[in-house]
C-alpha cells in the first residue's frame, strides 16, 4: 500500500493551484478516482467520483467514505475558552459535556449567521468548531484580541474523514468494536487505532447515519482511507462526497446557500438554538431580541417545484405569488427518491405555511409549486437508533 | 450586446457551485470561451482561456481583459479610519494620499504577514484594502470591534477588471482620453464612463503596464466587459488571466504561495514596508523589533531550476546544500521568454546570495539549481513610463 501515485501521473499537467490546500485524503481521492474538486475553507472537496446520482444512491442504501478534511476546526483552548465560546453562539451551552458535539450558530452583531459549525467539547477548555466553508478562525482571532481574554486561537492538525451511509454502523462496528454502534448521536470518543490519534465522532453531514473520524496527525491520512476501504469491502464501501441530493432531502442546510450572513436564526429554522434569556451578553443578543419582538418577515421553507426533472444547479429564482415577488429559491434539486423537484426557498412570512401555492421563475418559465414543510424525507429513525440496518 | 447566453447553454448541467460566488463578468468570461475557474475570495477566478502559454505571451506582447472581480474590497470608512489603518499594516501610511494606492503588508501579533493587499485611499475617511485571496473582512471586523474605533468596516459593490499588457495604454487611451497615458503609476482618478461610476487606477498584477478599472455598480459588469472588448479590438485584446509564468518572470509575490502567515516580512523582501520608528504601535511592531534586531534566518530568493522545461505545477520541493535540506521551493515556472526554469524558495540565509549552486529536489531527482535575484525580467521602463509600445 503506497500513498503515492507513480510518478508519471504526478507529472501530468494539472490545473491544481498550489495555493489551495490539499487534505491528507487528497492523494487517496485522486487513486480512487475522484472527477472534480471545488474549493472549502481554501482546501480542495471532492464533488463527484461516479456521478452525482450513483453516488447519492450508494450514501442512501450503502456505505461511503468522504474526504471531508475541508471541514477545518477552530481549536478554542485557555482558561476563558468556554466563556470566549458562549460570546461566539446564540445557543446556551451550559449543558455542554465533554464528549458531546453540538450545532452551535455563530451570529454577528446584526443578529446574522456568521457560520454554523457543530462543535466539538474535546476537553473542559479545548472546543473544536468544525466550520462551514469561511475563515471563522481570523473573525475569532480578532474578537479574542478585542475581548483580551485568556484564550487560544488555532487551527489543529485535525482532519475529518466521513464514513456515512445505513451500512457505516457495520463498517465502524468492525473496524473499532461493537461500542460505536451504542454511541449516541452527536457524541465522540478519543480512540488510539492502530497508533493513529483519533476522536471518532457520531455525527456527518447526512442524515444517514454514520461517523466523523476527526484524524489528530495528517501524517497517517493515505494510510486510515486505505484500511477504512479495505474493512468496507464487504459492505461495498464506495468513494463519496457529501451529497447536494440527499441533504435537501433531509432538511441540512448549506451556509452560503440557505444560510448567510443576511439571514438569522429565527428565519432559518434555528430559533431553538437562540437562548435570550441567558446572562451573557453574546454577540447579536440585542439585535435578535428586537428581531423577537418585531417577529420574522420572511422564513426558509420547503418547495416542490412541480416541472420536469431539474438537470441544472439553482439559482436565485424568484418566488412569485399573485404576480409579485415574495422571495428567492436558495437551492433547488430533483430529488430520485421522492420522484420530484425539492428546494428551499426564503419567502415572506404570509406565504409561508404549508400547501401554499405560488409560482417559481424558471429563467422565465413560471413554475407552479407547493409550500412544503421540512424536512422532506424524515430518517429520523436510522439517524438516532443506530443499529437500523437494511 | 446582451449579458444573457442563449438559454439551451445556460441549461446544460455544470459542477458549477452556488456556494461559490460569480463576479458581474462572469457570465461574459464563459461566453468568451474560459475553460477553468479556481476559486478566490469565495469567488470563481479563471484560470485559462487558449492555454497558459498563449495567454502568457499575449499579456506580454499585446493587450489582455481580467475579470479579477475576486479581488474583493474590505472598505474601511468613518473618523478614525486612518488610524485604524495604520494598526493593520507595518507600513507607515503619513504620506499617503488620496488618489494614490499603495502595497501595504497586513501583520500579525507574530510579525506574520496576514496579506498583502493594495489600498487604494478613496477619499480622507474612506480606504479600500484589495485584497489577496483571504478573508480579511472577517479580522478587520473582529479586530475594529475590540479596538472600540470609530469605524465601519464592509465589503462594498465593487469588482476590478483589469486591462494588461503594453498596449493597455492605447485601448484605455481611446476609452477614457489620452490623460490616462499620464496617470501615475499606483494612481487613480474617478470618472463616470457612460454613466457607469468607475475608479480608474493604474496597476494591475502584471508588470507589463496596465490599468484596473474598479467598478462600482455590478450591475454593469456585462455592459463595461463588452466596450473594453470592442475598443480593444484594433490592438486583438483578448480575454486571459494573471499569468502564473508572467508573476515569477517579474517578481511578483503570491500570497499563500511565496508568502503565508509563517513568513515576515523581512524575509520575502518587504522589510522596506516595515517602519519601526512610528509612533502606532501597528499589530506585529514588537515581534518585528525583534526580528530585525536577532537578523533573518532564512530568505525568499530567485533559482533558476537547471532541467528540462516543468511541465507541472510547483510542489513545497526540497532545496539542499552539502546534502542538506536547506529551504523548500514556493513558486516554479518554465519561462518561454527566458528558456529556463524558474522559481522562488525560501532558503537559510547562508545559501541565499547571488550564484550559490544548490540542488532542488524533484519528486527524487536532484535537480541543479543557480541562486538569483530578483526579479528575473526587470520590465520598470514599460510599468512606469507608460508610454513605450511596441
Amino acid at each position: 500500500m503506497t500513498g503515492k501515485p507513480e510518478k508519471s501521473k504526478r507529472r501530468k499537467p494539472r490545473l491544481v493551484s498550489f495555493r489551495i490546500r490539499k487534505s491528507p485524503y487528497f492523494e487517496a481521492t485522486e487513486r480512487y478516482g475522484c472527477r472534480a474538486y471545488t474549493t472549502y475553507n481554501n482546501m480542495y472537496l471532492p464533488l463527484v467520483y461516479k456521478d452525482l446520482v450513483s453516488d447519492y444512491w450508494h450514501i442512501k442504501k450503502g456505505v461511503t467514505l468522504w474526504d471531508v478534511g475541508c471541514q477545518r476546526q477552530v481549536e478554542i483552548t485557555g482558561p476563558d475558552a468556554f466563556n470566549y465560546l458562549q460570546h461566539l453562539t446564540s445557543r446556551n451551552l451550559e449543558n455542554f459535556k465533554v464528549g458531546q458535539c453540538k450545532y452551535l450558530p455563530l451570529t454577528t452583531p446584526d443578529g446574522g449567521i456568521l457560520n454554523d459549525p457543530v462543535c466539538t467539547r474535546v476537553a473542559e477548555n479545548q472546543f473544536w468548531l468544525s466550520i462551514a466553508d469561511r475563515d471563522i478562525h481570523l473573525w475569532a482571532r480578532g474578537l479574542a484580541a478585542g475581548y483580551q481574554m485568556e484564550v487560544k486561537i488555532q487551527e489543529p492538525d485535525v482532519s475529518p474523514l466521513a464514513i456515512q451511509g445505513p451500512k457505516s454502523f457495520d463498517v465502524a462496528g468492525d473496524l473499532f468494536g461493537d461500542w460505536v454502534r451504542e454511541l449516541k448521536y452527536f457524541s465522540f470518543k478519543e480512540v488510539d487505532f492502530q497508533g493513529m490519534p483519533i476522536l471518532l465522532a457520531r455525527s456527518g453531514w447526512s442524515k444517514q447515519g454514520g461517523y466523523e473520524l476527526y484524524l489528530r496527525d495528517c501524517s497517517y491520512g493515505d494510510q486510515l482511507w486505505e484500511i477504512v476501504m479495505e474493512a468496507g469491502k464487504p459492505f461495498n464501501i464506495q468513494p463519496a462526497t457529501p451529497s447536494s441530493i440527499e441533504r435537501v432531502e433531509s432538511g441540512l442546510l448549506n451556509y452560503w446557500e440557505d444560510v448567510t450572513e443576511e439571514t438569522n436564526p429565527y428565519e432559518v429554522g434555528l430559533g431553538k438554538f437562540v437562548d435570550l434569556d441567558q446572562e451573557v451578553n453574546f454577540i447579536g443578543k440585542e439585535a435578535l431580541k428586537a428581531v423577537k419582538t418585531g417577529g420574522i418577515k420572511r422564513k426558509l421553507v420547503g418547495l416542490k417545484i412541480h416541472s420536469e426533472p431539474l438537470n441544472q444547479l439553482a439559482q436565485p429564482w424568484a418566488v412569485e405569488s399573485s404576480g409579485k415577488s415574495v422571495g428567492n429559491i436558495t437551492s433547488a434539486v430533483y430529488s430520485p427518491d421522492l420522484d420530484e423537484n425539492i428546494a428551499y426557498a426564503l419567502v415572506a412570512i404570509e406565504c409561508s405555511h404549508e400547501g401554499t401555492q405560488v409560482f417559481v421563475d424558471l429563467d422565465g418559465e413560471k413554475i407552479e409549486a407547493t409550500i412544503s414543510n421540512l424536512p422532506f424525507i424524515d430518517n429520523r429513525e436510522v439517524l438516532w437508533s443506530g443499529i437500523k440496518n437494511d
